[in-house]
């Protein structure tokens, strides 16, 4: 199969290479601003010459932010073009659009890479789903914020400083704010849970508490008190409705996540025959993400598809639902409240007067 | 797609329930020594009836052991019916045979479910290695071991007390040999490495030191310093061979594997792009097995083929290649040696004049 990889940043080249290794793939064309000394002329500063070209039959989105991307893979997919993209931003903001004009075109439409990275997240998510009915989902899907919180727990360090550090590694944005904000959480939480639960919700159904006003204090209360510290995405169905939300958790030591180090991701699904299911690996970085986008490429290329079930379960958010005991600082003081709904909750922050205000959900 | 299921335990019963619940399966015909009420007259006595059945396309053996297994999985495959099976000591015996015959007969053969039960373990090993080089893989595989082990390291019991209410709860078999003796762990070994690395190694090649020596001493010693004791199977591929070996491994106490409670599994590979990954889950069970064995006839339903690489890696295994430390406790006193090769360790076991010897391998 002859491809297409839109950009050359660290994803699209990642891609481009492991590309190299699979049999059956060949990357025909490289769009990007400036010429590659190393894939001399199948680089190409003109989408047009990608678009208008029929013996490519797929283009893998490596551009990210939602434009020019959007229209480049609206285009793709308007013209029959199979589209592989790890661009979270994307393909939660235009979710429905996206799946209906591949379905509308005939085009496969694979965004594995934007949940989990490397890990093979979302494909085994809609696997297990043909025989099962996933009950919820939850996991760390953001390196950062993991990287940050595992070094708060094994050293006496302040989150500014550490922070400091994550962006001098690489491993934070010189604007940290959508990751350690939960934005990026957020953002594969909309697109797991609607892959899971077989809907469409958008952001705004998922509020988001983020990890800024974590202390060194309130890490040491959570080391003398047995739990550990993670960013989660949390969703899951009820017999009434659905619940989704992102924020700090508070998991005992001897959880799986507890044992996740560094800027890894561990992701879980509960299904009704299977249980639980996790998955561990790198959830960012050139070959884990390039090596997700091939997979996707591969799927296509190998026929594998998942069946349609073009109707769409009208799953509405209501965070009302669940509820669960949160440890509280506000003002200086802490307490663990007994059990709050998460809209309680994220009202209570969102209100608060304390600027300093942090608040760590407990799972049971 | 019309299949027959082999058996009625409890994979067979389970992956009934399963299929019941996955679209554009029909179980035609369930092979059983003796009528089951509920399911009226699908049930047959003789396999004559399904394998002349031309609707039939696929078969899931779940009856388990080596014969009439053999027998019925080989005459199916020979009839062009793909087959599912769960059943490790089968796959592991007659690797070359089974996948030799599907191939001349155009038949699938899947097993996801002979190693990691309701993980897609086998499953993602496959998917990932066709866009990667797998370099080693490594796991909890062993529901019976994992329990016994978690249990002795939360409680102070002896072994033979641990065994008897594992024995009890269902979760260890009247005769625990193939499990606590390490032989389980053995055929997942081979079955794993045979797909990583694509070649066809033996029970024979690899070395087995099981658990059921371990004292309520040794988990003393390793709880007060750090480590956590598992059962683990571990195979790689190094530049000049491979190695192969199952053996009690000492892992640190934030590793991922230390996090596995009670009877679940854990297994990861390493590739050269994605680094490690790693699966968590039920590793046996009538919901999980049952389900894995149903994805595997909805991965054949839908024409989802892995490529089939003819020419097969000529590995030969060598466990000198691979050294670490052990604790080793002999005639009733204990030491941490230097690295040892596996098997310079395991000719130690094997040859020592006490019987009550043990050994663990220290991840380092």
């Amino acid at each position: 199969m002859k491809i297409a990889i839109l950009g050359y940043g660290v994803v699209g080249s990642g891609a481009y290479e492991v590309a190299q290794a699979a049999h059956n793939i060949e990357v025909k064309r490289v769009l990007y601003k400036r010429p590659i000394d190393e894939l001399g002329d199948i680089v190409t500063t003109e989408y047009e010459d990608i678009l208008k070209d029929e013996e490519i039959e797929l283009v893998a989105e490596c551009i990210g932010g939602l434009h020019p991307a959007y229209e480049y893979v609206s285009a793709a997919l308007k013209s029959g073009k199979h589209v592989v993209t790890p661009n979270k931003n994307l393909v939660a903001a235009y979710w429905d659009e996206l799946h209906d004009l591949a379905r509308e075109h005939g085009a496969e439409f694979r965004y594995t890479a934007s949940a989990g990275g490397g890990i093979p997240w979302l494909f085994n998510l809609q696997r297990q789903s043909r025989s099962d009915d996933i009950l919820s989902i939850s996991g760390i899907v953001n390196g950062t914020c993991n990287y940050i919180l595992d070094t708060m727990h094994n050293e006496p360090v302040d989150f500014a400083e550490i922070l400091a550090k994550a962006q001098e590694l690489g491993y934070a944005e010189k604007d940290p704010t959508a990751d350690i904000g939960g934005f990026d959480t957020q953002r594969k939480c909309v697109i797991s849970a609607n892959l899971a639960f077989g809907t469409s919700i958008s952001e705004e159904d998922v509020p988001v508490f983020g990890i800024q006003n974590i202390t060194a204090g309130d890490i040491k209360y959570f080391n003398e008190h047995g739990y550990t510290c993670k960013l989660l995405m949390n969703a899951g169905q009820t017999e009434t409705g659905a619940y989704a939300y992102v924020e700090p958790t508070l998991v005992s030591r001897g959880a799986l996540e507890s044992s996740v180090p560094a800027n890894n991701n561990l992701i879980s699904l509960t299904g009704n025959h299977i249980g639980t299911l996790s998955f561990y690996g790198q959830g960012a970085g050139k070959y884990p993400t390039g090596t997700s986008v091939i997979q996707d490429v591969l799927d296509i290329e190998n026929g594998w598809k998942f069946s349609d079930k073009s109707e769409k379960n009208d799953v509405s958010v209501d965070n009302r639902l669940e509820a669960h005991r949160y440890y509280i600082r506000e003002n200086g003081s802490c307490k663990i409240t007994g059990p709050l709904s998460v809209t309680e909750a994220h009202r209570l922050a969102s209100e608060s007067s304390d600027e300093h205000f942090f608040m760590a959900g407990i799972r049971e």
